[in-house]
C-alpha cells in the first residue's frame, strides 16, 4: 500500500513522494517518482536510481536535473531511499559512511543490522511493488545510480539481468571488496568472511558473468573525483567486462568532480543510453 | 577582492562559489557563478538569479537546472545570497520570513538592521564588482528571481532599467506593500511609514513607468502555488503594467506549485528570454 506523502507539477508530469511499510525491511520507507505525462494509456519504461552515502529519496529528484530528459522519453524515473531510517540500531547515524544513509544495497547478515538493514531486498521489493502500483512495463526496467548507489546499481542488475534490462553509473564504488568505504560496509553489514562479500562486489560478479547486458553498459568516471584514487576502482570493473566479454563504455572526464554538477551535466546521455536499451 | 571557495566542472563550464567583503552590508557575502566554457575570448551576457525566502547562494545552481541551458547560450549565471549572515543582530535567525535568508533586497533604515541589511545596494555592488573581476558585459547583463527573488529582481530593474536590461521572474512578491510577507519586512525594514515602500514595490514603481523595458518582462506563475491567494498578487503588477503600456507575459500554469519542480520546468524559457532580449 503506498501512501501519497506530496505531489508537485513537473515538466508536465507528476513528482511524487511516498511512504509505504517494507517487508524487507520491515521498516516504513520513503521513495520518490517521477510520472511523465502519458500520452496514451499503458505501460511505461522505468529507470530505478539509487542514491550515494548520505542521500535520500529526494536528492536525485532535486539535483539531478533528469526529469526534462524523462518526461520527453516518457519514462518513469524512481528514487528510493538510501538505508532504513529509524530501526532503533544504536549509533546508526553515527557515522557518514555507515548505517543511516549509507544502506550499501545489500542484505545485512551480521546483528544487530540484519533484522532491518536489507537494502539488496529492498529494491527488488520496490521494483515488484511499483509494478503493481503504478504503470511501469516490468519487461523495460533500467537501473542506476551514483557512488555507493553505482555499485548497488551494477550489483543489482548483474544478480538480476531479467529484472533489470539496462544499467549505468556515474563513478561507482566499482569493486568494494578492496576499498576502505567498502570493507567498512561489508565487515559491518556481511562479516570478516569475504567469500560473502563477492555477491556484493560488481567486478567479482563481473568476472564470472557472460556478457549479461548485450547493448553494454555505460559509466561516466569525472577525474578530478576526489575518490577516485582510493574508493571507485573503475579499471578493476573494466577489467571484469573485458574478461566477461561484457561491452563497456567507461567514459573519463577531466576535470568533473564527484557530485551532481558532475551527474547533472551527463545525465541526459544516462537517460538516452537506457531509452535506447529499454526500446524506451 | 574576490575569493574562490569551491569551483565544479558543470556541462563544458565551471560551477564556482565565491567569497567577498561587501561594502554594502558591511560583512563576508557569498555568491555563485557559472561560467560557460567560452567559444572565444570575450565579454559574455549575464543573468543575475536572486532566490526565495530561506534560501542561499547555492540553491539555485544546485536545484534549478540552468546550467545545460547558460552553457548553450553561452550566458553567465550569477546567484547572490538572500541576506547578510552573522550579522551579529538579536534574534536575526528566528523567523524564517524576515532576517536571515530574508532581506528581501532592499536597503533597511530601521535600526538595528540598517548597518547590514543593504541588499539592493549589494546586489548593484556585487554587478559592478563582476564586471570588474569575471567577463561579464556590462551592456548583456538581466536579471530574474522567484518569490522574494522575483520581487527582488524586478524593483532592481524598474529602478536600474540601464543596468538590468531584461528581467522576469518565478512566482513574485509582486506588490509586496499589501501582502503580509511584505508588510512584515517592510515594515521592519523600512519603518511604518508606508510612502518609503513603493521604491519597494514593484506594482508601485511600475504604476509610474513608462514602458521600460520594450521587449517585454515574463512571469510564471503555478496556479497551484499555495502562496498566490495572499502573497504574491501577479495581477496588480499586471495591472500596473497595461496602465504604463508595458508589455508583460504572464503565464498561468495549471497545476505547479512554489517550488524548484515548477522553477526547473520553465528555466529554459526564462533563459531563452533572456538571450534573446541580451542579443547573447
Amino acid at each position: 500500500m503506498l501512501e501519497l506523502i506530496s505531489e508537485h507539477a513537473c515538466f508536465g508530469g507528476s513528482q511524487r513522494f511516498y511512504r509505504h511499510q517494507s517487508a524487507a525491511t520491515g521498516l516504513p520507507m520513503r521513495f520518490s517518482v517521477f510520472l511523465p505525462a502519458e500520452a496514451a494509456p499503458g505501460k511505461l519504461p522505468a529507470l530505478f536510481y539509487l542514491a550515494g552515502l548520505t542521500c535520500n529519496e529526494e536528492t536525485f529528484m532535486m539535483k539531478g536535473g533528469a526529469q526534462r530528459v524523462a518526461a520527453r522519453e516518457g519514462m518513469v524515473l524512481v528514487a528510493p531511499d538510501t538505508s532504513p531510517r529509524d530501526a532503533g540500531v544504536a549509533g546508526e547515524a553515527d557515522a557518514w559512511d555507515f548505517g543511516v544513509g549509507a544502506g550499501f544495497y545489500v542484505d545485512a547478515t551480521e546483528e544487530p543490522w540484519s533484522k532491518n538493514y536489507r537494502m539488496y531486498s529492498y529494491i527488488l521489493e520496490l521494483r515488484d511493488l511499483l509494478v503493481a502500483e503504478l504503470p511501469l512495463d516490468a519487461a523495460r526496467i533500467g537501473i542506476f545510480g551514483h557512488s555507493m548507489g553505482g555499485h548497488g546499481a551494477l550489483v543489482l542488475a548483474l544478480r538480476n539481468p531479467g529484472l533489470f534490462r539496462s544499467v549505468s553509473a556515474f563513478a561507482p564504488i566499482a569493486a568494494p571488496s578492496r576499498c576502505p568505504w567498502g570493507e567498512k560496509a561489508f565487515s559491518g553489514y556481511l562479516g570478516a568472511d569475504e567469500s560473502s562479500w563477492r555477491a556484493y562486489d560488481a567486478s567479482a560478479l563481473m568476472s564470472q558473468a557472460n556478457a549479461p547486458f548485450p547493448n553494454g553498459i555505460l559509466i561516466d568516471q569525472g577525474l578530478a573525483d576526489k575518490f577516485l584514487g582510493d574508493q571507485l576502482y573503475p579499471e578493476a570493473f573494466e577489467a571484469a567486462c573485458r574478461h566477461a566479454g561484457q561491452p563497456l563504455e567507461l567514459r573519463r572526464h577531466a576535470g568533473y568532480d564527484h557530485g551532481y554538477y558532475f551527474i547533472s551535466t551527463f545525465i541526459e546521455d544516462h537517460l538516452n543510453f537506457h531509452s535506447a536499451s529499454l526500446g524506451a
